[in-house]
């Protein structure tokens, strides 16, 4: 067991900050609640925002960029909206030597100035829609921050669009969920579900937000990413209007979705072990660390062609593999082994003088620690499939410890028990009302993480039953949690 | 001649913001000085953020992300770098509902905060260098400004690297600036001058700056990119110190690089005419528009299909063309080629019934309007090399423009003159001084753009002189330009 890392079973909260420590992916800024993200942290977001930006694109979105800064005007014309997010804006109030006239506050989102310049842009039904999203970061001040999942600062996308109609806003607003669902399923061995936020956790100014919903290891909800119709709420504060087909002014509507920097907690707190960060191969910025053994400069002759071998195959992959040779020959092999295992590297493969006159080379998964000795000849096939199936294993895991933490209950009795002794997800049915929402919240901390779409639970959990509190009619199980 | 777009030669400032708007590369933000970079104007900085991020991890760097809020305290610690940013700074003074204990500042640019950061995760040799990149939006509140070449907010990298010695340093200063360099010219059809900055030009708080210099359209210098050897100014200020291999403790040597969002005004003002927006095919985010020119349904099913080929054969290319295929057809034809005029598109291929029939499409250049009758079978190849011809006319004419455009002079009234009449580069002998930079600015408005770099002028501006100022010693021509 690594001895830089607290156990998850003695402190999860302090396991969660060795694991960034040892892996360096983030230290803590100079200012309070901010983060610097290293570059072992970073390049997971690189990662996350290649795929997701060939996503965004291959589905008509174009990128932009808005300004940082945005009048504190704007931020008030959304009632909602400001109520949300006035206790956290940071606001320059002094630039250029001068104090402003009107206060600036550094973005918390952006549809206030966006809504703002599309409508200048739209005037016709033939400027519709309206496809932009921006990578940007974002400020909102908080009082308890936690690496990657709240800082004050952060990195996120944000897509803001505007359509003709409900419809069609319902409709995009739907499609981004579904790509940040399976994007988080498929790259990130996440398994997540999708649903619609209730009243009293969606996003200021929204008619509706979406969400999903992964689970932690420690059994806490995750919020890993929204996606807000806004209804003709900001259209109807910024006048964002067009011409319709039958020449008449009609105000647009306008969806917004995010995901952030958060997906890279959510991450780590899915995958990693006592020994440190665990990555899933589709994401993982280095996936083979290629490990020569070897003692003296004769046995480097030897080893390390053979090791460059086994590189050049692997770069040779129609989608090349993402490789590092560690030729650090004067640190010790536990010392090296340690260093890609903290980094979460999915596979490292060992290679040393015996292995070299026996033609084989040692294949050693990063998650269940499996050593698989394997033939020269075949590294660059085994390597492929021992990959693709880490992926799947990792998933599999995932999915099964949701299963394993997910309960039904009848009574709120019942729900608290379960919550005190378990944790995990509660399917329970609930009326709906804000009022039974804040009751439950205030006496247990859980929420309704969301109202889960049709086909992610079972059958029976779409039916109808009665709300644990009030006994009043309920259409569907809604997933409770406690959230991060 | 497009009617959206003042004549170069009438106003050439408005022209430029005319070229912007009508290509709908930016708009003004509703905060003073701030501007909004449109999809059109963005897919352009993605292309340069692509070759430029290949090349700098090439060359061994990472990237990482560093906090936008800066204590004030922070930017006081070096002496040259406060004086240099004090009057441009933007201040939070207020988050979270409360004045803040300490101002914080808006990056205007990063060293201090990573000095902070360098002088934790350094400790030993081995810990070097450190090779750091940052994509980032910046802040400097300027009095005047003006799209993409100078805005309180802009896009940027800024490189920040650590090293043992001051040899090292120096080299990858230099490293990074012909890095700027060849992608200037290699891809923006672009040629800049490297050189090194005078003491007034130099970066507060380096050790020296360099630069390249492009000269735009109406004769005036663009500083499109600077590398610094900030020496141990920062490693002093912030106290980051490595154990040497002799166990001393030392301080590092750093340097700092950057290129911004300016680039695109660089561009703009370097190939663009009166009728609009002008790319060069390698960094154009659309090269060839696909346009079929059809009257009713009959011609439709006639054209297109032969369009959609032409699409699929370019689309094999081993590094994929980027083609838009433009199915406009209820718009007039002058009206779909004036929009890919003032986008910049490279090249346009014109299809219709008759060209079918006989078996053609028409390849129209965007830089010069040759027009280019193509056989269908033949237009995959043409379509590459009249790229590649375009890219390369493109760069000679910007040469060609530069040539002609640099006088040597020999007395400063020579220089005054040429100054006056003509414009552009002047090369001239200089002692060196400070008093006589000033003299000269304050006198002409014109500056030392730099201390060109071997190779870049004729062998005999290398030659010593005498300034022509004082007549003192000149150990080599300079280039005096008004500058952006």
């Amino acid at each position: 067991m690594a001895k830089n890392i607290t156990p998850r079973n003695e402190n999860y909260p302090q396991w969660y900050l060795d694991v960034i420590t040892a892996g360096k992916l983030a230290d803590h800024a100079p200012v309070k609640g901010c983060m610097v993200i290293r570059p072992n942290g970073f390049a997971i977001w690189e990662r996350m925002q290649a795929v997701l930006d060939r996503r965004f694109k291959e589905t008509g979105h174009e990128n932009a960029y808005f300004p940082l800064l945005i009048p504190e005007s704007f931020i008030t014309k959304e009632a909602e909206h400001i109520e949300g997010f006035s206790p956290e804006l940071a606001v320059v109030t002094h630039a250029g030597g001068k104090d402003l006239e009107e206060r600036l506050v550094v973005r918390p989102t952006s549809e206030t100035v966006i809504g703002h310049m599309y409508a200048q842009w739209i005037q016709s039904y033939r400027d519709l829609p309206v496809l932009i999203n921006q990578w940007a970061n974002i400020m909102r001040w908080e009082m308890r921050t936690r690496m990657f999942l709240r800082t004050s600062e952060f990195l996120w996308q944000e897509g803001h669009t505007a359509h003709e109609t409900e419809a069609e806003a319902e409709e995009e607003t739907l499609k981004m969920l579904e790509i940040y669902r399976s994007f988080h399923e498929e790259y990130l061995a996440m398994p997540v579900i999708p649903g619609r936020k209730s009243e009293a956790e969606k996003f200021p100014g929204a008619d509706r937000t979406y969400s999903i919903e992964g689970m932690m290891q420690d059994g806490k909800a995750l919020q890993a990413g929204t996606s807000h119709n806004l209804g003709q709420n900001f259209a109807r504060a910024f006048e964002i209007m067009y011409l319709d087909r039958d020449n008449e002014r009609r105000l647009v509507h306008t969806t917004s979705w995010g995901v952030s920097t958060r997906m890279i907690g959510g991450l780590l707190m899915t995958h990693s072990d006592d020994d440190g960060l665990v990555l899933p191969p589709r994401i993982a910025p280095v996936q083979v660390a290629i490990v020569p053994l070897v003692k003296n400069e004769a046995e480097e002759q030897e080893v390390l062609p053979v090791a460059e071998k086994i590189r050049a195959d692997l770069g040779q992959h129609l989608d090349p593999l993402r490789i590092r040779l560690d030729t650090r020959i004067d640190l010790r092999p536990s010392e090296r082994f340690f260093n890609w295992v903290q980094q979460g590297v999915p596979l490292r493969i060992e290679i040393g003088p015996r292995d070299v006159k026996e033609g084989n080379a040692i294949l050693v998964r990063r998650d269940n620690r499996e050593k698989i000795q394997t033939p020269l000849a075949d590294v660059a096939r085994q390597v492929e499939q021992v990959l693709e199936k880490m992926q799947g294993d990792l998933l599999q895991k995932a999915l099964d410890f949701r299963v394993a933490n997910t309960t039904r209950v009848e009574s709120y009795e019942e729900f608290k028990q379960v919550l005190e002794e378990k944790g995990g997800f509660i399917l329970a049915h609930w009326n709906g009302s804000v009022e039974v929402e804040d009751k439950i919240k205030s006496e247990t901390k859980a929420t309704v993480r969301c109202i889960p779409l049709p086909g992610y639970l079972d059958q029976e959990d779409y039916k109808p039953g009665k709300c644990i509190v009030t006994g009043e009619d309920s259409p569907q199980r809604v997933i409770f949690a406690i959230a991060y």
